[in-house]
């Protein structure tokens, strides 16, 4: 397969012009530029490049409003509220966090909610942004549903992430960014296209039993990450992200992938969080003392330090791409 | 094992005497034996009577100092500060609550540390406090390390569990309480002192390799529930209610258990959020859409709904209490 290397300015630039190509105002297809220049630097290639496509087929079909402007209220100093309008999550959350960041220095805490929202990528790019700030982020979004309750079998939530990002030097010290699923669903569609078996314990059919075969998978449900507890997670972040912001839920939402339903409206919350007045001071040295105990082990890792380690060599020598998934890319550009 | 039924009233009294006659002051005293009753209530035996002589041996080796006074301070309008001063964290958390309430009616959100604390029992307790209010509850408490990070294994983070409360009729609505743990370490104390073997996947030995030792395990570490996600659960715990806090990390704290090694020190973390600001009145629908998609499946319960159920009754009947036990707490009582 033919691949060509690109700087992380390049790619920013074309899926910027790409993604304003497929119909997008000038601020969304920035905001989803420099998201996918983000991803592709963390090595994350699944949310990088490999996602424009599916985002301007989505503004050419109408599943995301590529041209909507967000409404930003605050209801109250610590409150602030973001309707999506159908369009990208990605501006709809920078609009947002423009009134959080400065709400949470005043007040201590701050939280924000995004309604008519949609698929918002890597969930730990938006609170690492917080973290960039100084502020301890924790975010919430929530996905068309594809996880059972413990002991059901009808999906009633989706893979569900939560991040969380703490302040470090230049951006994040921990960034914890993860869903309640066991695994993906993208490793199961991956394994169904493939025809290959996947590992008992990923899924279970549409009669809530055990099962290896992944078409049988995609028509039951993921399994929660760690049973009843997984699903107590990914129902945390429904909570947040879908009821406590007037999104739709999960089990009422259209697809995240294909042209199909409209726009999903799902939603997002994000809780943005001074240290200093908590803390008195202490929360640098603390978090410094917690990293170095796990540091100090082998084998162990500090949850966002893979992504931090591609850092510097993808800034240095760009990423390769593969030449069918440009050309593919390059379709959209005007 | 002979027993005596008692009512929670009873219940609620005796446990006030004793932890007043082992030298605690009236108002930690009151607030010890509420939680008590709840926890006898709610059917958790383990965090009930059972608890109050740990709770008197520690006002007596000075593990708790139960004449300590809270010091609250309120250092931005959403940020709510307590030091507990070495005493109970039930009385430090009650007061802190009543800053924190008003100040997330008034912000929308507003935030709670908890310092110099100890073991705050059922963390569900607590969060359901705010629920009653009207407000979404979600909290976070450390305890002594038990579990090592994923790949390593030095504990370096408690069992630390996270709740979330959501306001319904008279409590809450959803109430998740989960540890990071796949069990409780109570459940391989007790195989210990049985002679039996744990099932594999609960624990690792002190060299970081499955066993189903109990006394290997607990020179080891506790399995995280799901893996990297659990510990990733767990560590943001750790990250809320020990380092945003600037209470003690889980891996410098004393014991919980037993009489050696002085205050704990560990800490709590509570967010208080008012839901009409944010869901703009949706809050409500959306949860009873939730609920009822989660009650509707067979062998799927809604998290809580195990305590909800076991309310009435013992409200009603009372609650068996072992002879022995009863005992122990009436030597206590002056």
């Amino acid at each position: 397969m033919s691949s060509t290397r690109l700087s992380l300015s390049d790619i920013e630039d074309l899926a910027y012009q790409a993604v304003l190509g497929a119909g997008a105002a000038e601020p969304a297809a920035a905001a989803m530029a420099r998201a996918t220049r983000a991803a592709e630097r963390d090595g994350i290639r699944s949310h990088g490049l490999h996602y424009i496509p599916i985002y301007c087929e989505h503004v050419v079909c109408g599943k995301v409003d590529g041209r909507a402007e967000p409404v930003v209220e605050r209801p109250r100093p610590g409150s602030v509220r973001v309707n999506a309008r159908s369009g990208f999550a990605h501006p709809a959350i920078e609009a947002g966090f423009a009134e959080l960041v400065p709400a949470a220095r005043e007040n201590g805490v701050a939280g924000l909610a995004v309604f008519n929202s949609y698929n918002c990528g890597i969930l730990g790019y938006h609170t690492e942004r917080l973290a960039a700030e100084g502020l301890v982020g924790l975010g919430f979004t929530n996905a068309p549903a594809s996880i059972a309750p413990h002991g059901g079998k009808t999906p009633v939530i989706g893979t569900n992430p939560f991040s969380l990002a703490v302040p470090g030097d230049p951006e994040a010290r921990v960034l914890i960014d993860q869903s309640a699923s066991t695994v993906a669903k993208s490793e199961i569609m991956m394994r169904a296209r493939e025809g290959e078996a996947i590992p008992e314990g990923w899924a279970l059919d549409a009669d809530g039993n055990a099962t290896t075969d992944p078409e049988a998978a995609l028509k039951g449900s993921m399994t929660p990450s760690g049973g009843a507890k997984g699903f107590g997670a990914g129902l945390m972040v429904e909570i947040f992200a879908a009821a406590l912001s007037g999104a739709t839920l999960g089990k009422d939402a259209s697809p995240f992938s294909g042209t199909a339903g409209g726009p999903p409206k799902t939603g997002q919350f994000f809780f943005a969080v001074d240290p200093e007045p908590f803390s008195g001071g202490a929360f640098a040295d603390r978090i410094a003392d917690l990293v170095a105990a796990i540091d100090a082990q082998d084998g162990a890792r500090v949850p966002g330090s893979r992504r931090f380690a591609n850092r510097a060599p993808a800034d240095r020598d760009g990423v390769d791409v593969a030449d069918a998934l440009l050309e593919r890319i390059r379709a959209y550009v005007k």
